[in-house]
């Protein structure tokens, strides 16, 4: 209740790698950043972690195929609207498409439990091992401190 | 309270754009997907909604620069983990920077209040006026129905 008390100002903090995976591992809806045809686009999906890489389905047909084997952004925040505070991370890589590979590893994900929580089903599996993690938190600390 | 009640199922609605300008009208953090280089990018920004357009500042130097004149994404949205539901907003259009613009339409816009959560300066000023706006909306129904 940022008009209660007394007043406050913002402070940015960068969070370090294993911060950001901590947070990525509490949420389950983070934004695929692609480029489709001549424009960027931003698509909502549901994800999972799997130590430090990320992985998320979609619907054969969706824009989302755009992504595969292409350099993706991957977005996961909470904000609080309220409190003028939050937090956001963000990953960069490639996402692989690894709905049809048969080796050891894309196996074992294909076998994570990964809910969607649109209806329908979701056969495209990519896998998307960060080239970089980054994230910050906007906090709020006493005018006075 | 997913686990409490009965069982439920998945909807997903489109909304229209009115739906969309209302939804749109009621947070004021958003994220922009750009080009910046030869990867996509998602950057979180405030913003504020000016009749059927978008309004969002940054700082000189953000990679956010790399918006100035192109075609860029903006999406909001709201999410609730627990019971599985929630709706996302998505524009594309090109972000024209109007920091300098002397036109009155410019001006009238950058008197706009937009308030900024993270500290520091925010002297570029971008307008996005949407050749598209689609939403939808995830909401969940009782199975037997």
């Amino acid at each position: 209740m940022t008009n209660d008390g007394p007043p406050t100002i913002p402070v940015v903090d960068e969070l370090g790698r294993d911060e950001c995976l901590g947070l990525l591992a509490e949420l389950s809806v983070g934004r695929v950043g692609l480029v489709v045809g001549d424009h960027p686009e931003i698509l909502p999906v549901n994800y999972v972690v799997d130590g430090e890489t990320v992985l998320f389905r979609t619907a054969v047909g969706s824009p989302l195929e755009h992504a595969a084997g292409r350099l993706v952004a991957f977005e996961v925040d909470r904000i609080d609207e309220e409190s003028r505070t939050g937090w956001s991370v963000l990953l960069h890589g490639v996402a692989e498409d690894i709905g049809d590979a048969i080796d050891g590893v894309s196996q074992r994900l294909r076998g994570r439990t990964l809910p969607t929580w649109a209806p329908g089903a979701r056969e495209r599996w990519f896998h998307v091992v960060p080239d970089s993690i980054t994230g910050r938190r906007i906090r709020r600390t006493p005018e006075d401190l």
